[in-house]
């Protein structure tokens, strides 16, 4: 497999997926066109104007990119593609599209052909076991909770560490990772932004500018530096 | 109905329900025992242990407290209960298990005939129409989102307003139930914590410390002082 699964599109004060630029020139090598998924629509966005913030990107590595939105047979589409990317937003909204669409399973098995995919955060939640870990808030109701499987293990993009001077009691991040795994034994990997996943054949490292925070049942959380495998 | 939904159970260091007491006594008023639904177990720790937190703040109010996991029929025992809490945690948790043991309608019927009932947290998410508003990590799969409905409109417990300083790219909560309001017409009340809603004969307020952030569907969010109808 040839994946990149990423924290975040975007870092604080930065450009949309300017961070990844040199990463992603890699991963599409060769290619000279891709499908955007735009099924999570952060910010109610329309699949038109978030289609368009990609294409946008893409042109300067001279890649064309197609919204999957504007094919009448998106099962076909996918079959047809060269490539994918699929956007961050609310993960329960892109989870119940690719279940209503019949998609989960065939995008699956695409990337797992070879086709190279990148994801940010709902597009990185994705490519876990589940979607078990997400931060979004579950504003639809998806058929199931069960994604791709790119990796054995789910993740959490825009991985937070504890704000020790927040007057708050809701729960922190890793208090709900923790609660995640008294009810399932799934690995889960606390991806802070910056920070990315790369799948490159059979390979699962994890890469960017920051530690990686993981989680397993049974054990306290540890960290990983950048370039460690995941598997 | 005589209820309480609480954004939290514990201001940030304070002691457990040490600031809703007087309301307590009002709400429980002539009642000497109640059920308390532990299911949300927050942290994962056991019916038991917490229930005895229940158990422990309850007897300052002379209400002996027992915990529904206790009952082998537990549609009977609410049906003979006198009132009701439902804490915090998971309400992910929390509803799945209320729709696996057919608990949802059952506590909804017997809390609109007069029984009262203190929700806090994910205790008080399940007294909306539905918990798409929940902050929670989706760590189980429910049978439906949908809950008891004891107010026409949704909540957002533990209401937090945007940190600025945060050099973070994820969802502010207000960016979050803007996204709900998208796919959803339903109402949502931002409850800080210090906060709750009282809904009492046929009125139904905001009260606390704090003022309360509402949201609804194709309105600016909007701010309303302690005491105010939320009808």
């Amino acid at each position: 497999m040839n994946v990149i699964l990423a924290s975040t599109s975007t870092l604080f004060g930065g450009n949309y997926l300017e961070y990844l630029k040199d990463e992603l020139f890699t991963l599409f090598s060769g290619i000279d066109e891709i499908i955007f998924i735009p099924f999570a629509r952060p910010g109610g966005i329309s699949h038109e104007e978030y289609t368009s913030k990609a294409k946008d990107f893409f042109a300067k590595l001279n890649i064309n990119v197609k919204g999957l939105h504007e094919f009448a047979d998106p099962i076909e589409a996918v079959n047809a593609a060269k490539g994918f990317f699929a956007g961050g937003g609310n993960t329960f909204l892109l989870v119940k599209t690719l279940h209503e669409l019949g998609l989960m399973g065939i995008l699956s098995e695409n990337i797992k052909k070879g086709k190279p995919y990148l994801g940010c955060s709902a597009g990185s939640n994705i490519g876990g076991l589940n979607m078990k870990t997400t931060n979004d808030m579950p504003i639809v109701y998806p058929a199931s909770f069960e994604c791709m499987g790119l990796v054995p293990f789910n993740l959490n993009p825009h991985y937070l560490d504890p704000t020790p001077e927040l007057k708050h009691n809701g729960e922190t991040r890793e208090t709900r990772i923790m609660e995640f795994l008294i009810q399932n034994k799934t690995k889960v990997i606390g991806l802070r932004e910056g920070n990315w996943i790369r799948i490159l054949n059979n390979k699962i490292t994890t890469e960017g500018s920051e530690y990686t925070r993981i989680f397993e049942a049974g054990k306290a959380p540890y960290e990983c530096p950048p370039g460690s495998s995941l598997l």
